[in-house]
């Protein structure tokens, strides 16, 4: 190709306004866009290379499509039905002193301030201290024991601290005969989940477990059981991705709850201030969805060759995953501070790593699974609805399936993706879509935003490597 | 232009399969698509020529722009709210023997079986007649006197009928001052706005005047008002477009209602009662809806030169449309069959002509104006998810306006389209999208199924002959 006689060589480029192609580093893209620069971000990352064997044996284990055939059926066969309320220590076995939290084991020392502010407020509302100092000394001289939430059954939003004298709600999967818990969700500003622990957070920790569990104990009881996956299912269809957005859910638990308690002969004033808690919190939903997704998830475990993660969950230090086919191990890497909009005048100084076992509706192919279903969501990170198509579309790329009873509208009622693959991330480059509240990162400070985070893609890979590690070969 | 010499002519067309352009005439369209062709549709309608002098003329009145521009702001600065329940005799004036209906004017003769049963109904309620032939006979005989639901600051679902001891929602614009009256929505089946009029149906209504109401009546005394204006921005970003689809506004609703429910001291059983019957209900909240549509329309009318409808109203036998520019004429043209799902064994044949006033929903920007918030809505009618994008974004050729309130997630949060503009129908061909319920045509039969219908567009057509009769000569 010669260039034109007329125009010295290169002599055109530069006289129309740039546009420049990027590929995977967002923040150039995000640069260049803000100049007013016309770019073209291009999905592309780096192959997964030093992975490659390891990918290519997983392939080849026989045992691995089978496996992750029947984790998908398990995790979209599943029945969640809100059976009752009752404490985490019946609920989950803890003891005084013991404490459950969210996401892989951590220990005080490594623990971030929101996690340590949670762990006061429930030392507080245990009776375990008299003040904050004295809860944090107790801390620090490692005189409680912590245990993640997964390992018992449960989850907890944000910080996920569980003490055994809190109302847990009672999820059954009516498919499979287990059970998930979750405690009552606090409502939103200083919250013992986001890490604070003023007097007021442990005055509303004994009123939900005095008037709040008891009263909806009483309205389940009356109903039999709450069906969740209808809820979950019509929600979809009402603008709820079931993690930072809750509206549709909780107005339609309201709505089905009301009646029984109305039966159940409960004092109208307490009536009332239970159901102005619930009203008031368009996300009180979440902690019957979260036990809902883990109820689901929880059948899929222990599949042996499955590349199926079955837990996203992160402590504020650490983000973990559990996969499948390998058992109870944690693959671990840093939690990432997420991308999103401050409340008031906090900004991105002010916040915590990600943090929470809401991560389980992703796993469980809701929340940023599903931002088509709830394009208002992108608004939280100044993003387009057709953000929320994109992001819900690159998902399929990872999961081995779709759920047959959560479906889009937008996208023509395709069910959502699920089950998520690691070695589809591994050989993509995509990491799960996840959209999260923030953190104040000071013990005490409580929520201080909310919007979306990049999971770490090495705890991906290292799932893939002791996939690799456990492969069967082929038979030859 | 030469065929190519290797090929006879025309011979190159038939070795490929077929693909024809219709224009218009969708029967045909849908029936090549049923025989597997590839059609393409093209929006192209023959042009208005037959009132082109009279659009030239309407265009020139120096009026119109200012008072199209006065219309859509009356409109969208609307504030409705709830404010109270009240008979209709003294919501609307009526006196026994006197009868509010939906649509445009109509008598006994020309009345469809719907409006008959929804009247013989509305007698033995009122205790005018024993049996449902006396009643007919006491309709034959000229004895009830008819006046439409739209001339007494009220509006009415399906046969629209209201009689003087109903209970009926009182909405007031906060910004104007004026309000509307709509009956309270009886729930699904067998109904009397469907035209259904056996015992049950008479023994509901009474509940609803003896326990409904009253309840209703305290709640929003407690509460003070309720927001209308809020309620329906929030359903719109929950899949709702407050026509055929109201399930999260009643949700919202209830979630509402119920805290000031409980503290106005009712019988817990009744309270119980009332909650059940409006939970059963997902349209409860259309019965809202509407008078606050109609209360922001009303504030539009009277604008000499304005082009804009002020209401779109049926009868079971005409379509009827009010515009600002003309006062209380209305222009009226045959109610059609609407096309869509029926309920059980009945179909088309069943089913009576388009009825009801709820197309002062579209008329005020929502319903079929806003079906790409509602994608579930299409699957009504077989359609897909692309269909109520379509719908919704052809909507903005014939509207003045985009209302600021009520947006739209998926299209950006754009305002929906409102303000109709009977010179852009004449113009463009293009008729206001509506979605609606099926009445059975028999008299006693209720609901038979939904769907969507097309206004015949010679009512827009007569409406611009209207305006250019009374038009201003532009100044010389």
């Amino acid at each position: 190709m010669s260039a034109d006689p007329a125009t010295p060589p290169l002599g055109g480029l530069l006289e129309q306004p740039p546009s420049v192609v990027t590929a995977g580093v967002e923040l150039f893209e995000s640069t260049l866009r803000d100049q007013g620069v016309d770019v073209i971000a291009v999905d592309w990352r780096p192959p997964a290379d030093d992975v490659a064997a390891e990918l290519a044996a997983v392939a080849a284990d026989p045992r691995t499509e089978a496996a992750n055939r029947t984790a998908l059926e398990h995790i979209t066969s599943a029945e969640p039905r809100w059976t009752g309320i009752t404490s985490a220590h019946d609920a989950t076995g803890i003891e005084r002193g013991q404490f459950l939290h969210a996401g892989p084991p951590i220990t005080w020392e490594r623990a971030s301030g929101p996690l340590r502010g949670a762990l006061i407020a429930a030392m507080l509302y245990e009776g375990m201290a008299e003040t904050p100092e004295e809860a944090e000394r107790i801390g620090e001289r490692g005189e409680l024991e912590l245990s993640p939430c997964h390992e018992h059954a449960s989850v907890g939003p944000m910080a996920g601290v569980v003490s055994p004298s809190m109302p847990m709600f009672v999820v059954e999967n009516g498919a499979f005969g287990n059970t998930a818990h979750c405690t009552l969700n606090e409502g939103l500003g200083k919250v013992l989940r986001y890490g604070a622990y003023a007097p007021e957070v442990i005055e509303r920790l004994r009123w939900m477990d005095q008037v709040l569990g008891p009263a909806l104990n009483a309205g389940v009881r009356q109903l039999g059981s709450m069906d969740l996956r209808a809820i979950i299912q019509q929600a979809m269809q009402m603008g709820d991705e079931l993690h930072n957005r809750n509206r549709a859910a909780s107005a339609l638990f309201v709505r089905e709850i009301v009646p029984p308690l109305l039966e159940a002969g409960l004092e109208g004033s307490d009536l009332a201030d239970v159901v102005r808690f619930i009203n008031g919190n368009d996300h009180f939903f979440l902690n019957l969805g979260m036990p809902a997704a883990k109820s689901a998830l929880d059948p899929a475990r222990d599949l042996p060759g499955s590349s199926v993660v079955v837990a996203m969950a992160r402590n504020g230090t650490d983000f973990g995953i559990q996969v499948s086919g390998t058992g109870d191990r944690w693959f671990t890497g840093p939690a990432a501070v997420p991308d999103g909009l401050y409340l008031g005048d906090y900004g991105a100084d002010d916040a915590n790593p990600d943090i929470g076992d809401s991560t389980i509706t992703e796993t469980g192919g809701l929340g940023g699974f599903v931002m088509a279903a709830a394009p208002a969501i992108v608004r939280f990170v100044g993003g387009q609805a057709s953000d929320a198509l994109d992001a819900t579309r690159s998902m399929y790329s990872i999961a081995v399936g779709e759920h047959p009873h959560y479906q889009i509208p937008i996208l023509e009622f395709r069910g959502s993706p699920v089950g998520i693959d690691v070695t589809r991330v591994a050989r993509t480059g995509t990491v799960p879509a996840v959209n999260t509240g923030i953190a104040g990162k000071v013990a005490g400070t409580g929520q201080v935003g909310a919007g979306l985070v990049t999971p770490p893609i090495e705890v991906f890979v290292d799932a893939v490597r002791a996939l690799a590690d456990l492969a069967e070969a082929p038979a030859t």
